[in-house]
């Protein structure tokens, strides 16, 4: 039913490693009681993550924000690593989970146990060079996110506003839902943070919208100043994107993926620009160098 | 470490009764991973619920609303009764917990296995008259809510923002937190509906603004028309608490708490007041002849 997660899968949780069908969370851990957790999603290349220590930074200062305890630095690496392994992956997606274990069935901050934390990894393969010609249809989202929410910046579990306004793009013909904050501004993608390319001008939501300040964003802002091209972090009206000449989305798993249609009328060329291609590209090759073995 | 809930204590999990310490949550459920969940807290009296029907009711609105898969009311209805009695227990709090179950770990609304039914019962002692008359001291948040998330007016699990609140609330050395939304009015407690008491009107935040509509709330609402109150759901800012003779706090386990004081000063009488004190004994005369033997 789940190809890649299948019960034979080795799932980290804890300190061990084990299959899935024996993997068991407690009724009482607050990640399912309470939906308090934090995740980091990564993408394992020929064994390598690219900048791992980016999603375990973030992981662990969301943690210090939102008052959860998190094990250190080599808990977490070894935890991914082993994890890989167990399952004998070198192209997959990653998922790392943290929660802060279980207390009383109440929301009381005050007793937790030991933190809960879950890793699972599935084989991945990346869209053929065609899809990425292709791009992905976007659907904006009447569902609104807010900005000023205590998850804001953070990689929580908080998704039924993702998961609804998913629900909505794929029943419209579309691949991906963007969504907009209180006041109306793009924020980002269901799982993507959403550039625009207007001039030899890159634009993309800034964090004040309420986005995750994603690892691939990050790179893509870095790259584009290496390229010479100017990028901006800034609030973007939905209206914006009927002039954009071109768009594009981007995570750690899909890295760039062009945006060619929103809400099924086409974006730009209507299949992916040339900057796009050319941030794809580059990113890639970014991916390469830093994860080539040394 | 959790006196109310030891391994030995039994819990239902879809269709099954077993000691906590057996009882395995999948990796792959949703309710963890995306905190798509609901619940329903309720309390038993000398083995009865007190409109266990109004409870049963919202949670199969909220999941139809929110596109999952909802038991129907005689499995719930029975997985509540059977985790009372294999507990043993007459006087309890009781949560129902609903989920969506396993999917593969990408937020794919599509594909989910078999809904996750989980219910979990402890015995209560409810506080002693003299707490009743004493109240609780409530702690405004700088944590906004969202009147206009999906989550308003559903029971999901969430509580990210409350639990923050909370700490806080705890910390200021206060019972219970009380959230304003986005445009500053008050909501709610982090696990209660406000209301407040001037001249002889009793009001409380208007839905609109982003309170859950508790079953209690409700009950309060009803019960002030039939003792010849006015009653008025609207929008409340918090400088009014400061104005209120009374205000009290209510939800289906700790029935109706007076609010003393928010913000380390004294509210009205300072302690339980005298149409809170006429409330509190009114929803208690209800429910006795609710929860009766026939």
């Amino acid at each position: 039913m789940y190809p890649h997660l299948r019960d034979a899968t080795i799932v980290y949780l804890n300190g061990k490693l084990l299959p899935l069908a024996e993997a068991r969370l407690s009724p009482l851990d607050h990640g399912f009681l309470y939906g308090y957790s934090l995740f980091e999603t990564m993408r394992a290349y020929g064994g390598r993550f690219f900048r791992q220590e980016r999603h375990l930074a973030r992981l662990a200062a969301s943690a210090r924000a939102l008052g959860m305890a998190c094990p250190d630095a080599n808990t977490l690496r070894a935890a991914v690593s082993d994890t890989l392994e167990a399952n004998g992956l070198k192209e997959a997606r990653l998922r790392l989970t943290l929660s802060p274990g279980e207390a009383e069935a109440v929301p009381n901050p005050r007793a937790y146990g030991t933190p809960t934390l879950l890793v699972q990894a599935q084989p991945y393969t990346p869209p053929a060079e065609a899809d990425y010609a292709l791009g992905y249809r976007g659907h904006i989202s009447a569902v609104p996110i807010f900005s000023r929410s205590p998850e804001a910046g953070h990689k929580t579990s908080h998704y039924l506003p993702y998961i609804l306004g998913r629900r909505e793009a794929l029943a419209a013909g579309a691949n991906e839902a963007l969504f907009c904050n209180e006041k109306g501004a793009l924020a980002e993608g269901g799982t993507t943070n959403l550039f625009l390319v207007a001039g030899a001008v890159l634009s993309t939501p800034a964090l004040g919208s309420g986005p995750l300040p994603g690892v691939t964003r990050e790179a893509i802002l870095e790259l584009a100043t290496s390229l010479g091209l100017k990028a901006e972090e800034r609030e973007i009206y939905p209206q914006e994107l009927a002039q954009a000449e071109e768009a594009f989305l981007c995570n750690s798993v899909l890295e760039v993926m062009a945006l060619t249609a929103v809400n099924g009328k086409a974006l730009g060329p209507g299949q992916e620009g040339p900057l796009t291609q050319r941030l794809r590209r580059g990113y890639r090759a970014l991916v390469a160098r830093e994860t080539a073995s040394p």
